[in-house]
């Protein structure tokens, strides 16, 4: 049997995009004697629609797809992914459904039963439970067709309070009981660094303990966070990869499975900060491609995010879609214009240099019979981020650039940002990467494109430049510390103590805590972070801002 | 046997502060004779405490609050909610628990079963769901002890697409067949204008089909944008109701239950904008004095949401807590400056003029060269938004005063606002009340406190006054229209040509879905918003930014 593994990129809710797609590969396959093609999960809508699914009109568009795919499949076999209404009287209103359509009829209906409901996942906010079980039967085999989630009753741990067995059910050892052939998984499984192995490992797991081969397809692309890795692969019997599509793009690859045995794929995954690096370059393609946007704009500060940022950008997007701003003040030193200049030249990117003191001193004399009496603060530094922070969205405005955001993850975490000033933009690129890793991944652009980023910018001492000689280890431990606690706190979910247990000063700890605690407020209101870890902030984790713990 | 109906006000994480409340009205219970004290639903921890509950450390925590609980409970039952551990190796970590604590011992432990994961409700992420129904015997009496939407099997529906009968088991029938002789159910049920009666209608539903009293306890006060209006009360065996505590306030209730058929409370739930205003302040007041906060700040326009906004921050705060900015500029109206004089010297606030023309222009020289040989546009005008969002945010950061964002329903859902600006506060006090409802909103407090709100604000046409002569009404429909296709696409969720139906234009219609659609990515930073109806923007309504629909 020649089986098609469609590893696409959908846009999420374009019903008409995606259906148009996925028959174009279904009149491909059809000249390339394939069996039957296989989509990704709720491949008519994209992942994931949301709160789209509470729109009745767009579960029957989402249907209408379904007939068009119908229509389309005669002499061949389709395996397609969308929401189906729940018909029975009780439970959610829809299913979470794979449709295994042949020669031109829907065959079969399987509905997921395993749903995700954590971290960026809220399916059974939508979605009934399955408990129906049942094989499907294509030119004399069987198939044991699952979705996604189905194949991981035993999932992969990350904080110190998660489940290994997170379900009561594992839809697979009710399967089994119905002998299949193989199995077919579609997914719609988010990247984050650790997932491409995790995965991996799951499916492997799965075809070891089963005995039976795994085909599995994943999407590929971005959808605003959610960044997609594909990953689509065949599993042979005994474990090994049979057949792979790349990773982070679009791959039709087609595989028979009488060969299986036959072919040996290596199966390394690449190193971290090469995952990072790919995830992120294909986070901000997409955001701008799927919402028909080109140019992007940013503020370039001479520090090391916003000149990785920028580097990130410049691959993405293509230098001249890119403009730098370079928005000096009185407490800018002077290496931070000479630095930042020489990096925009290097990326070939337009760069403006617009001086804030007259705007600074604008403030300044505004409030100065307000403000009469008091001692300069952090009010007078963060006036001076949120100049900067409007004078981009200007440019924005004027000129139809979108904002990029330049802050890390370790910045996000403690609140060391500015809301409305250098928290601003319309998409975070390294809000989920810690400082520390922020330098990794420079220094991995800097292997791949000989020395893009300034080794100056590498070198020097953070600083936010607010006020004079400030640097960030005048409020913060030293950024290896501080990046070990929060990963302990945000990622591990361990309380102080137990992060007391590695070494790290109790004092310390607590501090940071208590500033990741207390800044809530400001992470509420920031922009979609790429999300490139088990737990970013954002959609994934939700903490209440009025809380006390 | 005399029960006592605790409606409390929890602070979300604080264990501490909560059991120490709890053990106090259990001590008050003991010397008034009461055999059993109900609180409501997760009362240890407060609702909701969200992804705190995948602290390891925060779950110990109530574990260690409920052993106080029960080691102060000797000689009188006490009913108590807190997340207990999933002993079973599958499943969640989780249950959502009422601990039945009989003379200083734990007697039974009931988990919820029906776990709401729509609009703002996430449980399902949390907790596992119960499949053991157990009733408990007290004083010769058993008792069906069930938690929140354990009684909510049939629900409540607004959307077109929504559900009746959301889950597939109802807790309550297979209760029934172990006799019990009445009802408990504790909650945490958050307001929403429509709630309260829908609450009631439920409950007597229950006392119907099952001919059992129930005894239900709900909290009060504010978590972020969680309003919870208690409504704790008793439905007697006829449907009718027995006794109840006061709306948004705390109150102790004893109830005899033999007595049950000597009593009749009249069941007037108040009208729509008596129910909104009581939410607001009480959702002002709790977000300033949960958080240590004591004074507001907020920019004073001379338009209706302003002045509302104003006066609710008077009534929740004091007039001494409250400080508004008057921030003219050179399209400013003269009446702007009288009205809004007027409002602040009547609601007796401390108010400041501060002119944002010499930053205007700073800007505008700043950028001359830049925006050379370009046309005024939207640019300039979100430039003066936003020089009075950092006027807002300087105040606050001298002086500590909290910001509150002034920005109406109507305008977050069509994007009319501008980020970084107007939308900027740390609480939307208005986000959830359409514009129309604004102005009924002033009526009731016109009505309430003689005319607080200058006539002149109500009846003029609405402007953001950015560009001279400018009207709300040269961008948007006007707002009865516009809020009507919002109700429809928004709460109801309808699709453009359903809403049709009622005789709106389609292209109107269209053209205000488009506006929604595309202005996703503001909504995505505002601040959080006050919670009062049945669909607010925020954490219970989720859609994608980058998407096609």
């Amino acid at each position: 049997m020649k089986i098609r593994l469609a590893q696409l990129n959908y846009v999420v809710g374009d019903v008409d995009y995606n259906v148009k797609k996925i028959i174009e590969v279904i009149f491909d396959a059809k000249q390339h004697s394939v069996d039957l093609v296989v989509f990704s999960e709720l491949c008519i809508c994209g992942y994931s629609p949301l709160d789209l699914l509470e729109y009745k009109s767009f579960i029957l568009k989402c249907k209408e797809g379904l007939d068009k795919i119908v229509s389309e499949s005669e002499g061949i076999a389709v395996i397609v992914g969308l929401p189906t209404l729940n018909t029975n009287y009780r439970g959610k209103n829809l299913y979470n459904s794979a449709v295994f359509i042949n020669d031109g009829q829907v065959q079969k209906i399987i509905n997921k039963t395993l749903l995700p409901t954590y971290d960026v996942f809220d399916e059974y906010r939508y979605f009934e439970s399955n408990d129906v079980f049942d094989i499907i039967e294509f030119k004399g085999e069987k198939i044991a067709l699952t979705i996604c989630e189905d194949l991981w009753d035993e999932q992969m741990t990350y904080g110190i309070f998660d489940r290994e067995m997170l379900y009561k059910t594992a839809p697979m050892d009710k399967l089994i009981k119905l002998n299949p052939d193989f199995i077919i998984n579609i997914a719609g499984s988010p990247f984050s660094y650790n997932q491409a192995q995790n995965r991996r490992d799951i499916l492997i797991k799965n075809v070891i303990k089963y005995s039976l081969p795994i085909v599995y397809v994943n999407q590929v692309g971005a959808n605003t966070e959610l960044i997609f890795d594909g990953g689509s692969c065949v599993i042979g019997r005994g474990g090994y990869l049979a057949a792979k599509c790349k990773y982070f793009k679009e791959e039709i690859l087609d595989f028979d499975l009488e060969k299986e045995n036959n072919e040996f794929h290596d199966s390394i995954i690449h190193d971290k900060y090469c995952l990072i690096y790919n995830a992120l370059i294909v986070g901000i393609k997409d955001f701008f491609a799927k919402q028909g946007f080109k140019k992007a704009v940013l503020g370039l500060s001479g520090g090391i995010d916003s000149a990785v940022t920028m580097a990130l950008a410049v691959k993405a997007l293509g230098s001249e879609n890119v403009v730098a701003l370079l928005m000096p003040s009185i407490y800018s030193s002077e290496h931070s214009i000479i630095d930042s200049v020489e990096m925009a030249e290097k990326c070939g990117v337009k760069y403006e240099i617009i001086n804030i003191e007259q705007i600074r001193l604008g403030f300044e004399e505004t409030f100065s019979s307000i403000f009469k009496g008091t001692q300069k603060d952090i009010t007078e530094e963060n006036i001076q981020a949120r100049i900067r922070g409007i004078i981009l969205m200007a440019y924005s405005n004027k000129f139809g650039h979108i904002v990029l955001n330049t802050s890390n993850k370790s910045e996000f975490a403690v609140g060391y940002s500015t809301m409305y000033g250098d928290m601003n933009g319309a998409l975070s690129v390294l809000g989920d990467v810690y400082k520390t890793d922020v330098y990794k991944l420079a220094e991995y652009i800097n292997e791949k494109y000989g020395n893009l980023i300034p080794k100056n910018i590498i070198i020097k001492a953070p600083s936010a430049e607010l006020r004079p000689d400030q640097k960030d280890s005048d409020s913060l431990p030293e950024y290896d510390i501080l990046d070990k606690i929060l990963f302990s706190y945000i990622e591990l979910r361990q309380c102080p103590e137990l992060i007391a247990k590695s070494g790290l000063e109790i004092k310390t700890i607590n501090e940071v805590v208590r500033m990741v605690n207390k800044s809530e407020f400001k992470r509420f209101q920031a922009p979609p972070i790429l999300r490139i870890s088990s737990k970013a902030f954002g959609f994934g984790r939700r903490i209440p801002i009025v809380a006390k713990f």
